[in-house]
């Protein structure tokens, strides 16, 4: 494979000194770029932009020929795993992503097997190769899953949901039940993470989207000590260098030192957190990333150049932070907007580092 | 007025020692109990229940027949206000509430006035006094606001929303607009609320249910510091006795130091972070009512007992704990449960009391 050129993105997650605050975008593929929504017409269904390796490809690629972004990310979902599992995942039109047969029945959950990636979701292994290749060395590439318990939320409810009934009652009812889904679910995405890696992704990231919707005791129940057991298992070299992983509970602001003993080497931070104040309670054990209220970007340029620079300022002097949203990007966002967004990042923060 | 037979809740708020820990649900008096049911569609619409004093009587009655709460809550709407002010308010089927008039120009914005209460809000206060009068001092009754921010978020956007697009753009590029409209809500709050009092209402409780969609930095630009004026002008004595006030921000339970310092009697915690924690943090200074996760009762007998034991052990001994849910009631939840959870806090707190 080619040298990496810029490498700044690895370094800070690792906590190593860099000359800049390195910044990519959660969902920086998407919506509000119109070549993306170009390249989508074309496959016609989301599905099919995910599962053809030459179109995941081209729209990775799209933001990072218009911005100076410090890393790409695997274009993909992250329901592919019980998708894998064989629950049907679709996208009605307008709507959320579904899946035909979620997971109701004691035999069901009974039935779940943990599939092998190589099987069952080499489209997604084939775009990781493909998507290294196209990058020629320029950034790093970040694969990435669902987390174990975000998973069972939608394996469960067959839905994105409010309130996710069906499945805290199946949590606080047959607790057992869903500790067995959470197992395969451990298992699959440390297989799937480890064939991300094996064919080239240079850093990882878990997304626990849903974990911030339970109390503490649940969520050091059910949610952190899988994604625990996934970092264990998780390839830490690869080609001579340290893969970083990064580990995401929306909502988890109160948790952060839980998470930093997860074994991750970075946490994400949505925007509820000052990112100051998540760095002096575990900046001395992990890198952050965050955290800007991807709202913002909505606003005047002149606000969105003011917001990112209270961030870098309230992160401070010295190594460990990657500049993001605390979300994914909106589809409405004004694509000038990221433009600002991007260079205000670069050219701000070289005062907090080196000298 | 007839002497309070039982004020166990008003001295929890204020840190006074109780036998037990007192213990009411957020809409206690909903779809959840048959009772509710029939009067509402007694009622034809929601918005008549609320309009009428007779039935919102009846309804704010029926949870206390069946279990024994140690708090009465007004039943109304927290959009109450914003429908006084002209915005149009109305339930569309199967739909949350709605306003026929959004505020999306600055010319609506500038136009907004505070509506005295007497003249736009009277059936607000007639439901008060004749509740007061229906409870014979059995419990203290609960009066209620949206926040200055929770009612600005859906007097901007028109209903509910998952992103609050509408909002933020207003907050990121004309914060001026939503500082005014702010400063209005907060003078009507403050009337609507000393109005409760003068009615009868014991305890006032101020819901901030979108605040903690907020960024640290716009929290305490948007939403705390107004809440913390309403508390500055809140009726501090009535009948000889202080008149509590709860403040309430969910998802806020990073921001506990700031809202301790707000001016309220107690905090409303959300089911995300662990009580025992909170009191470490702002024990001193308030109260602390919460915190199960209402998705709890969909379970087991004796999870439901097992989980409000956590909490109170959690919490620990001594006062300043009410006991609730972190959030309100939800309609699928079976009534049992709710007797097991009421008689268990009531059974399993006296050791921590007293002695």
């Amino acid at each position: 494979m080619t040298a990496l050129k810029n490498d700044t993105f690895l370094r800070a997650l690792l906590r190593q000194p860099t000359d800049y605050t390195p910044v990519w975008l959660m969902r920086q593929a998407g919506r509000y770029l119109p070549e993306y929504c170009e390249t989508r017409a074309r496959a016609k269904d989301f599905l099919n932009l995910c599962k053809s390796p030459a179109l995941a490809t081209e729209v990775t690629l799209q933001p990072l020929a218009r911005y100076d972004l410090d890393a790409a990310i695997l274009f993909s979902d992250i329901l592919t795993i019980p998708d894998a599992m064989g629950l049907g995942l679709y996208f009605a039109h307008g709507e959320g992503p579904k899946f035909e047969r979620p997971l109701r029945e004691e035999w069901a959950i009974r039935d779940l097997n943990a599939p092998d990636p190589r099987d069952h979701l080499g489209y997604v292994l084939d775009a990781v190769s493909e998507i290294r290749r196209a990058l020629d060395g320029n950034v790093p590439l970040i694969g990435f899953s669902g987390s174990p318990f975000t998973l069972a939320c939608y394996m469960v409810e067959g839905q994105g949901s409010d309130t996710y009934q069906q499945l805290k009652t199946l949590m606080y009812s047959r607790p057992d039940l869903l500790h067995h889904i959470l197992e395969v679910n451990t298992r699959a995405v440390t297989d799937y993470l480890n064939a991300q890696i094996e064919a080239g992704a240079q850093a990882v990231m878990v997304f626990d989207s849903w974990g911030g919707m339970l109390s503490q005791a649940a969520y050091l129940e059910f949610s952190l000590p899988y994604m625990a057991r996934i970092m264990e298992g998780l390839t830490r070299e690869r080609d001579g260098r340290t893969v970083p992983r990064i580990l995401f509970t929306k909502g988890g602001g109160l948790w952060l030192e839980h998470m930093a003993a997860s074994g991750a080497d970075a946490l994400g931070l949505d925007w509820s957190i000052d990112i100051g104040e998540a760095r002096r309670r575990v900046g001395e054990r992990v890198a952050l990333q965050g955290n800007l209220d991807p709202s913002v970007l909505f606003g005047t340029p002149e606000t969105v150049a003011a917001e990112a620079k209270r961030i870098l300022a309230s992160y401070g002097t010295g190594p460990g932070h990657v500049f993001n949203l605390g979300h994914g990007i909106s589809q409405f966002t004004p694509p000038d907007n990221v433009r600002v967004l991007v260079d205000t990042v670069h050219g701000e923060s070289r005062r907090y580092h080196g000298g």
